[in-house]
């Protein structure tokens, strides 16, 4: 896609290093709507102390994920606050789905999203989704394509929810462009796996695992059949070492979050399955990185979940947390979402996501308390996502001028 | 570089001439930061009925230089006041140097920036600035080396401080894409300039001319060899009357600010020393130009200084000179600075400076002070400096409507 100005371009000769600790704390969806007209967001009906104490001491925005108008997902969204441009940078759906599951990408990869269907005895597709297909069906079935073998390729297959798994081509010249072999309708049978120059070796090999999962799953009565999707190398993306010189640690507790991160070169450090065992992560490593990457997902799940009150009890969840972020006294201290998820769309959305950025030398705006309407007026403006890393950079010091 | 729009797409074919005026007021390195939290910064603490009634008449707004976090040198700075995109044009460091001593560069030179170094028996540099190197020592060594004869290429020296000299090479088929000779390393000699293709020739020359001043040097005790960095060439600037339609004169004290506004066309007018002096020079050529860039520097050096008492006092100076400005009754008046110098940081920084915007059809936006926290809620936003030309130009009745 055509795009805008890379910051890379000027933060990878631009940066510099020393002693200082970044903190990004992105909770999840954070951004929401009121229920009713006039009403508070979320985040404006909780009571937070603690982030409105970072709205007084340091400058809030509105944080734009990718372009106005524009709810990203995961990825993007991500992608965006870790300072990468999300219309430059794009990961493939099947690359998105290994992630998901934790499955590590090596660079000889090629990852692809399969479905379960039924197949007539035409072979036909009589069901795009294998009938009510529980998970727990998709691991033994997982487990038994496993059994696939193609000379000089390594295959995982791994599954994911219901009908969904993720199997993983690895392999010397493999291309990640091959057409969906789902047709997007029954009474048809799959398509073959068609390549564009320089993925034909990919297409043989999934026609090859076509050929012999169909065989495996010949006595099965829903899912005796298989399409697949979004075929995806692994993404190339630079790392936080060379675009930023940042030695980087997340600190996630699901798997796509620790995924994204390791894409970017971080390193996820720690176990973490609460909010409180995740500071007590970040207090160990404090020492060893310069920059942290702290996950929350709640605020996102009760959002989809159109939950209003639950989101706004996750996000005092996050605000009691803090106090044991900032007695570290990090240099820069960044709390942000990678979208907004109101309750009110029970979905990802457009909406800038409140944030605020604390350091000494931030220049505070007279915002008295963290909300979508006040982080308006703050000195940040409405700016787009990918402009925080560079924001944080300058603030930690670990920025050079640009010319003289 | 990769870069956004070029406004001067638009301005090129739009612009259209009247007798309107347009005065650019700028205070270098204007933007600043409170020395303490919530304290005032030093444009806010400083006593300014002047320009607070400009914020009250006009419309405000912070202008971003570069991007959101990037510190800007001196050089882009200015070209965005002057809408010329930062990253799209970019000023070499040789032809930066010479520019900021006011050497006036032609379409057939390349500048270079030149250390003196001292070098050992073994012709190895043991101090790559010759040791402690007096400003009083370089200018007579300048004339010494402006003793290098080259066929076919006038050479110029000129002495900068302490040890820094800039050498210019006059002639036909001269390219700037030559690399340092400077090892950035002791115990090593200085390296051979080498060329990539199109700059053989500036190579060549180069080479010729360290082989004779090391021949020049040799009786020095400090300053026995040289080192060559930056080589560029004069770059390649539309000029104000193509892109704007504008007849423009700076009026400025320092050769850098000079020298950049020559680089864009404009005519260097008068001789002012004192902010005084620039007025005066303003009312003598009020009637030959359309457009004044008027250069306050002590914003700058104060804040560079860390000295807030002496920036708030400079503020207060150049506060008090506005009515000789504003007596003239320009068209557009617009008072900014080029980046943001905080005395907290003692460096140019990456803050939105604190900008106003005053005609008759500017829109004001209610603002009452002209100050950074102001300012961010005034009718400009947070915008990037090189839209400031255009909506000069708008404002002044300059340019035609896009598309019908």
């Amino acid at each position: 896609m055509n795009t805008d100005f890379d910051m890379h371009e000027l933060t990878r000769s631009l940066h510099c290093k020393n002693d200082s600790k970044i903190v990004l704390l992105v909770a999840d969806g954070l951004g929401g709507l009121p229920m009713d007209p006039g009403g508070p967001t979320e985040l404006e009906a909780a009571k937070t102390p603690h982030l409105d104490e970072l709205a007084q001491r340091g400058v809030c925005g509105g944080s734009i994920p990718v372009k106005l108008g524009i709810a990203p997902g995961s990825g993007p969204g991500h992608l965006a606050l870790f300072g990468y441009d999300p219309l430059k940078y794009v990961i493939g759906r099947g690359a998105l789905e290994a992630t998901g599951i934790g499955f590590e990408l090596g660079p000889h990869d090629v990852a692809v999203r399969g479905n379960y269907c039924t197949l007539d005895a035409a072979g036909k597709i009589s069901d795009r989704r294998a009938g009510r297909f529980a998970s727990e069906e998709s691991a033994p079935l997982a487990d038994k394509l496993g059994a696939v073998k193609i000379p000089g390729v390594e295959v995982f297959v791994r599954p994911v929810k219901e009908h969904r798994f993720v199997v993983v081509f690895r392999g010397q010249g493999l291309g990640g462009d091959v057409a969906d072999t789902d047709p997007q309708a029954t009474g048809v049978p799959p398509l073959d796996p068609v390549a564009k120059p320089g993925s034909e070796k990919t297409a043989q090999v999934a026609k090859e695992f076509i050929s012999q999962a169909r065989k495996i799953l010949a006595g099965e009565t829903k899912a005796n059949g298989l399409t697949l999707r979004g075929f995806a190398e692994k993404p190339k993306l630079p790392t936080y070492e060379e675009v930023y010189g940042l030695k980087a640690a997340a600190i996630a507790v699901y798997p796509m979050y620790k995924g994204l991160a390791r894409l970017v070169g971080m390193d996820i450090v720690g176990n973490a399955q609460t909010l409180g065992e995740q500071t007590d992560v970040l207090k160990r490593y404090w020492t060893e990185y310069d920059f942290f990457f702290m996950h929350f997902k709640y605020t996102d799940s009760t959002g989809e979940d159109g939950n209003f009150a639950a989101k706004v009890k996750r996000i005092e969840e996050l605000d009691n947390a803090l106090p044991c972020i900032t007695a570290l006294k990090p240099t820069v201290l960044i709390v942000t979402g990678d979208h907004s998820t109101p309750a009110k769309l029970k979905s990802h959305s457009w909406h800038p996501v409140p944030t605020v950025l604390v350091s000494d030398v931030c220049r505070t705006d007279g915002c008295q308390k963290f909300g979508e309407s006040e982080a308006l007026r703050g000195g940040l403006g409405l700016f787009e996502a990918k402009y925080l890393m560079p924001l944080a950079l300058s603030n930690a010091g670990r920025m050079g001028k640009y010319g003289a």
